[in-house]
């Protein structure tokens, strides 16, 4: 289907390494003169990692932007050049130093599209098995294995606070 | 537990009407200076609309953001001085002319910590009826009743593009 809105003009009215604010000057569906802002993300990628021994590895990652503790899954944005799968493949050996036997990908989502673009691609990765890891001075982060059930269990009851993480754990259980 | 970074500065890099750039100077872990930009959001709630027959209530929404219709439940960014209550009850009002005989608390959740301070709030709503919606210009969207199990298997199966409403959803069920 084709967009309700005519855009009149696009410029970056912010950027930084991460994200940009895209600003439109646009037509409503009535006609009128509009403007909207779009914080443009390039995607990012969420893997529910589950253990030979059924058990899922939950991130426990402070994270600035909310002054918080958070009960995660391993994510990152999408690199140039990345696909999805490349992107949840790094983050897994980069965050809980993870590889992996299979890969499925469960489904995607938008995270907040009142404002942003923002696409969450979420992937399951089975037989995960544990090593070193290689966090960046920002990520400030415990590994904690739990049994599947449990962390199911934690998503369904918002126990989980990132709210794509918790998804994410939802969506993959049908392929388990 | 205590944030393990210093914030040394702090100002606003951008701002709209409904959100800004706040860009911080700060120590990281290591000592080493460091620079962290956060979307400061005021906040939005959604809210599961349960009709006297055991619907829900979905919208099928443009996102001018993602250009892209959505599968959502209605929702809104907190307005100054409003709790996240007050907001889902004017949310109901407005998108789907809804009023509701009781309201719960579900839970909450970060929508994308990864760059936003976005926090979702979510709340049930029994005993909806529906009348005039007050959409505005920029929203566009058609009303959709769906019997609840059909709307929870949508959610659980990634078919809810929005995912804060698929994760709301999934939240509510154990209320009903």
């Amino acid at each position: 289907m084709t967009s309700p809105f005519t855009t009149l003009s696009s410029r970056i009215a912010w950027a930084c390494p991460w994200y940009n604010i895209r600003q439109d000057k646009l037509l409503l569906p009535d006609g009128r003169p509009g403007e909207y802002n779009v914080v443009q993300h390039p995607g990012a990628a969420w893997v529910v990692p589950v253990t030979p021994q059924g058990e899922v590895v939950l991130l426990w990652h402070y994270r600035y932007t909310v002054d918080d503790w958070c009960w995660e899954l391993p994510a990152g944005g999408l690199k140039p050049n990345h696909t999805p799968l490349q992107t949840a493949q790094e983050e897994l050996r980069e965050e809980i130093g993870g590889t992996a036997a299979t890969w499925q990908e469960v489904g995607w989502f938008y995270s907040s599209n009142g404002i942003s673009n923002e696409k969450a691609h979420i992937f399951l990765a089975t037989g995960v098995t544990l090593g070193p890891t290689a966090h960046e001075p920002a990520e400030v982060m415990t590994l904690h294995r739990k049994p599947l059930a449990e962390a199911l269990h934690m998503a369904r009851t918002a126990q989980i606070n990132d709210g794509p993480s918790a998804l994410a754990l939802i969506l993959a259980e049908p392929y388990l």
